[in-house]
């Protein structure tokens, strides 16, 4: 019930905005009573706070896996984006609410939460690090400018990208790390 | 006074949302009264409609600038993120309410503003595919993910940029730049 609940809301919030829905509109979705809402939950924050935490939570398992399976940095950043890409499908909402309604968690729910967005840059950035000791990536751009690069080209696809259009998931994680890892020069092109 | 009253709400959107703020509270802000503020504006929506109708205009035409100036692909899509980058330092609340906001406009109002967004990322795309006409970019690869990989890029850091940090702005274009032209691969690495 408390999982219904919760996939209700998210995808209320999702569409209208945690702002514009009531625990109303949440009750009547699933043709439940105010008490059967308050027995799980608080208040409308409270809802919002769990979205936010398993929201963040599921991706750095994720990523947690993918860092611990060993391969390269290559290998580990390509998966980390394919990730990304792959939560538009299942996530869209989980992640409009992510993005957009942070502001209204109170300051003690944002503290929680906080660190573990930081957190989930902070593993992409080591990835990065990693790869340049390993004479994988080049030595001259910072790591954690690169890690919010990453990170801007695969949350934005939240945004716009459709996974039932043209470009299916794999293919747009392959342009999308081509860039990355080699650029969009000509080689050999002078500029 | 126009402008007056657009720069307070644009700061009141940006850091409460919009819903969040009321018209007396815009009208408080500038000390005016709410007859003052129905003069220049019909209502809340009214204002919201201006202030993204301004942002995008002004990326429109500073774009447009770029593209006029002749130069290389590489140069414009560079000064392209640049300018992006640059106004977070001047437009950062612009940028909150433009990303944010867009559901509160009406069906009639996003009509207007959708377009111009497209045609900013299609802009970017053209740019990315006279290069690759030229020969400055590779042919491989979907000029249009890639525009939307540039965007990403650029809009991400209004979510996380210091302008007043350690790294400025010069410096965080040139790093985006640098991935996205030669790539983070080592030269001659093998993965």
């Amino acid at each position: 019930m408390k999982e219904k609940i919760l996939n209700t809301s998210t995808e209320l919030f999702g569409k209208r905005g945690f702002q514009e829905t009531s625990i109303q509109d949440i009750v009547s979705s699933n043709q439940l009573t105010k008490g059967t809402f308050y027995y799980y939950f608080k208040n409308k924050e409270d809802v919002l706070v769990h979205i936010h935490e398993q929201f963040i939570d599921s991706l750095l398992a994720q990523q947690n896996e993918i860092m611990a399976e060993g391969r390269t940095a290559h290998d580990q950043l390509r998966s980390m984006v394919r990730m990304l890409i792959g939560n538009i499908r299942t996530n869209a909402n989980s992640a409009m609410v992510f993005f957009r309604e942070m502001r209204h968690l109170s300051q003690a729910k944002t503290d929680d939460i906080l660190p573990k967005r930081h957190l989930f840059q902070r593993n992409i950035a080591s990835v990065i690090e990693q790869g340049i000791q390993l004479g994988e990536f080049r030595s001259d751009l910072r790591a954690d400018m690169l890690s919010f690069a990453v990170l801007g080209i695969a949350n934005w696809s939240y945004f716009w990208y459709e996974p039932d259009g043209e470009v299916g998931e794999e293919e747009l994680t392959t342009i999308f790390m081509e860039m990355i890892f080699k650029g969009i020069e000509e080689e050999n092109h002078d500029n």
